[in-house]
């Protein structure tokens, strides 16, 4: 494992020992032939790159379960997955529009934030971040406020690692003839999502989650039909999504220059979850790493935050220790020093940590990490129930 | 040089033989080395990587001359130049604010793209695309009209090449008490440029122009107090980049996913920067590319748009060859296989194409690329005066 002063040799660019692994919802650890594939420049107006980018393109359409049925396209847009986020409400929502946010976390609450910043109506419904979204609820508000006209909800909540029912609430959604928009950011390609079932128009994933890329852009997945009724919407043109589209379909290129390198290294990491087996083989290692990591914490004594019926296999949320020995920010420059990079917690009701499952990790790993937390709590003299 | 079909061997990701060479104005060729800091994984909110991030932020004030001045800051913004620009106008224009912009190219017209989809008021001052920003006009322009609050400028205009006058236009700027904004994305480093006599409050620039990284995000040089007194003005969450600041001065991270890739590459970049000798040493090489390229251009009879007096050493616009034989795809699929990627045209008054002089290209590639230029012209038939 490297330390920290040997990550400070700016001089070394090839990897002399392994990097620290990476405990977080992404970026994350990946594998070094998807960093490999970014040893090389490609001009992004070049036809030869420009293919690459259709093929991609075509690929998640493909993990979507999407690519028989037409009418479907996938956008990639630059900068982090928010940015796809707020490009989804800056493009589609209409200016007399307004949308339902349905949040418990931190990516519920930024929903309402770009939509503060968009200056786009909005109502939210909250619960608490240990418990789901509220369908029920949601029927409600659409029956009383006819003026919502779309829905946004959050798959995966990284706050807490908490999974919403996705596919209630778009039943729900389209009961009542609105559009509905999902934040799949940490779970799509690993939990498997039924998009017809679930009547989803727009969702929203990144590169570097569940797919094992490298950030640099996020990608919407959208229905083409409903993205080309938001003709004249848009309040930006860098998050303009229609106007990304049809950049693509005029000559395969972005409006604006991509991130090459990352795009190259995604081609790399759609091969290597096909190799895993899709959707299936990824997630079953997901969740193998879960129960790895849930068993190995119990076992330390460690409470998780979470329910099990509402925890997903992605990132898991624990409890600080009960003991005035502990305290955060010894316990993770410990772990760091031992090459075991971890999550800070970001659960407002709780001091909590964070430990994800997801990235080119294993079980052994996360067994190599629950022993190591172990060493740690007995160095820092922190006792376990 | 790989070819095309050698491209598409998915499989292999480490590089068997040189990739073809982008006379692009980014993403450009870039060194090995440079490429080879992405074969890391780094955690973006774990304290190594942001010691990394403060270490590149500082450097960019140190190129542009401002280390010694108080009052300045870098924010490095996920996402293309354009989000970049772009965040500036959607985060430090008031809503009452109004914008002169200075137009001779598509990067100008971009900019007036952007201030419609923001609503927000603006003149375009135009001039053709091969005559230089007229101060004179500006002048007269901020005389008449006290509502403008703003102006903008694109330092050097790769629609064409041409380098415009910010020095002259800051005074005038500055003359009337109005804010500043300078898209230098194509010069920034390789053109010298003062930001205090040319009184720039913001300029915009990117990590793969003439500071040879990869692309993924951009930076804003401003003006501290400018960028403060902004509070409220938002009008996008992911391009708010008085809250882009405060997220670094908070905990040291980016607010949202960064591209940790193309950043472990960049600091890599601007090593080797310094050690071609900075903006000296950097720009006297492109200098040297430019000439190789004029004069080898013009023994094989090709115009180039510009007057020497307008043209910028980055990239240059030459006039198709007036011959029926020439098509300009034929010529760009036949110099692509031989290993050089060319730039198509932007002009909307002519037919050309462009040909950049930055990234890690020599003279002797230059020469290389002429050589190869004349003979695909040969082989198509095309005779040149």
């Amino acid at each position: 494992m490297k330390t920290g002063s040997e990550n400070k040799d700016r001089g070394s660019a090839l990897p002399a020992a392994r990097d620290k692994l990476l405990f977080t919802p992404g970026p994350l650890t990946t594998s070094l032939s998807v960093k490999q594939a970014m040893l090389h420049d490609a001009g992004s107006w070049h036809f030869e790159f420009n293919a690459r980018v259709k093929w991609v393109r075509e690929k998640i359409l493909e993990i979507a379960g999407l690519s028989g049925e037409s009418g479907w396209e996938t956008i990639p847009l630059q900068g982090s997955g928010t940015f796809g986020v707020e490009a989804v409400f800056a493009t589609c929502v209409p200016p007399t529009g307004k949308v339902a946010v349905l949040a418990n976390g931190a990516y519920g609450e930024r929903m309402v934030l770009m939509l503060q910043h968009l200056k786009i109506n909005h109502l939210v419904l909250h619960t608490s971040e240990s418990v789901p979204n509220d369908p029920a609820a949601l029927d409600q508000a659409l029956a009383a406020d006819q003026s919502l006209t779309h829905v946004a909800a959050v798959h995966c909540e990284t706050t807490t690692g908490l999974l919403n029912p996705i596919r209630e609430i778009g039943e729900v959604v389209k009961r009542h003839g609105r559009s509905y928009i999902v934040d799949a950011m940490s779970s799509f390609a690993a939990i498997p999502i039924d998009f017809t079932a679930a009547g989803i128009d727009y969702l929203i994933s990144s590169p570097n989650k569940c797919l094992e890329g490298v950030p640099g852009f996020s990608f919407v997945i959208c229905r083409r039909n409903s993205l080309l009724a938001c003709h004249g919407f848009a309040r930006s043109l860098s998050l303009n999504l229609l106007d990304q589209l049809k950049g693509f379909e005029k000559n395969g290129q972005f409006r604006y220059t991509p991130p090459t390198h990352p795009i190259l290294a995604f081609e790399r990491a759609l091969q290597e979850f096909d190799q895993e087996g899709g959707v299936t083989g990824r997630g079953a290692r997901y969740r193998r790493n879960h129960e790895t990591l849930a068993t190995g914490m119990k076992r330390l004594g460690f409470r998780p935050y979470l329910a099990p019926a509402v925890q997903s296999c992605i990132i898991t949320s624990f409890y600080y220790p009960d003991d005035p020995n502990f305290s955060f920010d010894v316990f993770y420059r410990k772990l760091s020093d031992r090459g075991f990079i971890l999550y800070p917690g970001k659960i407002s009701q709780a001091n909590t940590f964070r430990i994800g499952s997801i990235g080119r990790i294993f079980p052994s790993d996360i067994e190599a990490l629950v022993q190591a937390i172990g060493s740690v709590l007995e160095e820092m003299g922190v006792k376990m129930p």
